[in-house]
């Protein structure tokens, strides 16, 4: 069982008396009803595939197809186990938030093993079409609405990401150069892995499209001797990148610009966005690639970083709806749309899922270590928001829902380019 | 000057007396034809972009733009220029191997810089519009057509290949851990790279999709101790492998197959495909993904090795006609059509373009020191079109027109890779 589930209250009780609630008395309800909620139980196991899962309406009905369960998922009511059925990959989320739905057990292997046996489950015409339904229109990428929706994931406040990123501040997936790196030498070696991939070189100038916290620029400027211009919408990170680059002496090298990618003009030696192409938005993929195409000479080259997936699929919906508004991972075929219109030559594309799943792990217990801060800071609902889209994000990447790309690329007719990629695993 | 050009006879001679024919004599023309046909090659230096290159008609006209021209190209005479004009992609080809075009200086680096200046030159749209009037009907990849289209290029005598080839008779991009080393070298650390990519571990099988003379198969069984099926459609290169497999002893660990890849059944623990997929047509890659995905169980991988391109185009007409019937080097968004309908994961592409200019170059060498051989099993006209095709190829990939990728991929819930690709660096 989970340290933190452990810790919470599986029976909701009276605010004033203390006294559990009606519907979490393990009072037996009418045999009718039990049998209702038995069937409804079944379907909800038999649309994820029939896992190794308990499910149960709390203090009610409990549906196990093994002896031997993984862990227990458990509904508040009736009506809750409804909503989630109408609505699974919106309202699941929101239940879980609520602590409406509770889950017994280890939540990253829940949620794996849900996220596994999905991938294979058929899917109920009534299930699809609900869930058909429940596409909400997504939140659009233009100048004002990028604006809007940085700021709801990223100007959150950045105590609240110092807690569990480590003492980078990367948000970004790490590489371990093995499985028992720790989070911080891991997001040193990314920086190293995407500086070597460009093949910085002393006095060179870069120009980063979203530079989050700042780490990245910092890292180019110090152990590489270029010149930045790092560009980024969330004002309050812009704002801790700059006290940093100040407080590192490193502020006469690293120019952050508080604008977006749009605006970004002049001329640089490479191009580098680790972890903003979530937030571009496929149809403004040829911008992109045409604002990396005229910031870049003819030696020129670049590196984006994105997660991405194996074909095209929209984001999870609670996770676009609730944590990432606007967010959209790209398969590698609308990812193209950023380099052919311009005749850019793409030279690597490394995919890091496994690694990204690593860091995600990291950063969970990371949070879950602070979870008194973080329900200081917010709230308990807070708290279990952003529990379940860490834990969901482990399992995603840990089964192959999603993908991590690093592409490397450079102006066509470069041949200025690395003869072979063994520069970087040289010690 | 090119050693071969130099050879060769720059004025066309009457077969039957020896003298020189009317058009090549140097008497001068009147003084209105001159100038027609100054005006004719100033149009063709203005259509490449106005390259340091002297344009002639043999024994006439004469254009440059510089006094010191890198090489000096000629045409038979103004009816050859005319229908070169008239469609320059189709007809360029045709007169240099008929030797109505001739190249004084190295063809390699005429032909670099006429990809480099047609790169950037404004087209004037009547030269567009022949251009696009001169696209044909391309020869289509049904089963049937496949096989005329390889029988075209691969069996026109396994002798002629191995003229030029190196011993390893490889007809693919070979892998240069430095660029000093050999053809041979190259095409063997290409294998091995191959093979490292694809993790093979002794006992495994692997399925091989077009396996040219069978090189690629028989190294695997040798050094990574696997069973391999290898299919092609091309017959005499079937029994060149069967041959060579039963004289090497490995003939109980390959097993070649005559037969094309869609008929390609079993289940094996790689997929590897080099050099096939010109071949396959854009509109058959998701019926060949299909089959890598059906061969593959769950710790599923796979290798695609292919001539690509920076964005969709269709290959060069001259050589899509004369010398590869059907092929086509496709851009990533197209090859993605191979992988995304069947959720396969794309871990790992390398572009390897600079190892194919390479390549063909020492290829060209090869071939240039044995035209004499060459010609004595065909014709001078034969010795030419060959020779343009190489030479062509250098160009395109030196210039970026062309790239090569390798591409690396898995099955989606496969989580048996490699960590990270040092390994594959390893020495």
């Amino acid at each position: 069982m989970n340290a933190v589930e452990k810790s919470l209250p599986e029976v909701r009780k009276h605010p004033a008396t203390g006294r559990p609630q009606p519907e979490d008395l393990d009072a037996a309800p009418p045999a009718e009803a039990r049998s209702t909620d038995r069937w409804l139980l079944r379907k909800v196991s038999a649309f994820l595939g029939a896992p190794p899962i308990e499910f149960a309406i709390r203090g009610g009905a409990r549906v196990c197809n093994t002896s031997e369960p993984l862990a227990r998922v458990s509904f508040a009511s009736r009506a809750h186990l409804l909503a989630v059925l109408a609505d699974p990959w919106m309202r699941f989320g929101d239940a879980y938030s609520d602590g409406n739905v509770t889950v017994e057990g280890d939540l990253v292997e829940v949620l794996e093993t849900v996220y596994r046996a999905s991938a294979t489950a058929e899917k109920p015409s009534w299930l699809r079409r609900a869930a058909e339904l429940a596409q909400h229109r997504p939140h659009v990428n233009t100048l004002a609405g990028s604006r809007d929706n940085i700021h709801h994931h990223y100007d959150i406040g950045n105590p609240f990401y110092s807690l569990w990123l480590g003492s980078t501040m990367a948000y970004t997936c790490a590489y371990y150069p093995t499985p028992s790196a720790t989070l911080d030498e891991a997001q040193t070696a990314k920086m190293h892995h995407v500086c070597r991939k460009l093949r910085l070189r002393a006095g060179e100038s870069v120009v980063e499209a979203g530079c989050g916290w700042g780490t990245l620029a910092l890292h180019m400027a110090r152990h590489y001797g270029v010149r930045v211009r790092a560009f980024n919408i969330s004002h309050e990170q812009v704002a801790y990148a700059r006290e940093r680059a100040a407080r590192e002496g490193l502020a006469g090298q690293v120019e952050y610009v508080e604008d977006d990618y749009r605006n970004i003009g002049g001329h640089y030696d490479a191009f580098v966005s680790v972890g903003m192409l979530e937030h571009v938005g496929a149809k403004n993929y040829p911008t992109l690639g045409g604002i990396a195409r005229r910031c870049l000479g003819s030696n020129g080259r670049g590196l984006i970083h994105s997660i991405g997936r194996n074909h095209p699929a929209r984001l999870q919906p609670w996770i676009e709806k609730r944590i990432f508004p606007g967010a959209y991972p790209p398969a590698l075929s609308e990812m193209s749309q950023i380099f052919e219109p311009w005749d850019l030559s793409v030279l690597d594309v490394e995919n890091l899922r496994l690694h990204y799943a690593q860091t995600l792990r990291h950063w969970l217990a990371l949070y879950e270590g602070a979870r008194e801060q973080v329900r200081a800071m917010f709230d308990e609902k807070f708290v279990r928001m952003w529990r379940l889209y860490l834990a969901g994000s482990v399992a995603a990447f840990s089964t192959g829902t999603l993908q991590l790309f690093q592409v490397v690329f450079a102006t066509a007719d470069n041949n200025d380019i690395p003869w072979t990629r063994a520069h970087l695993y040289a010690s």
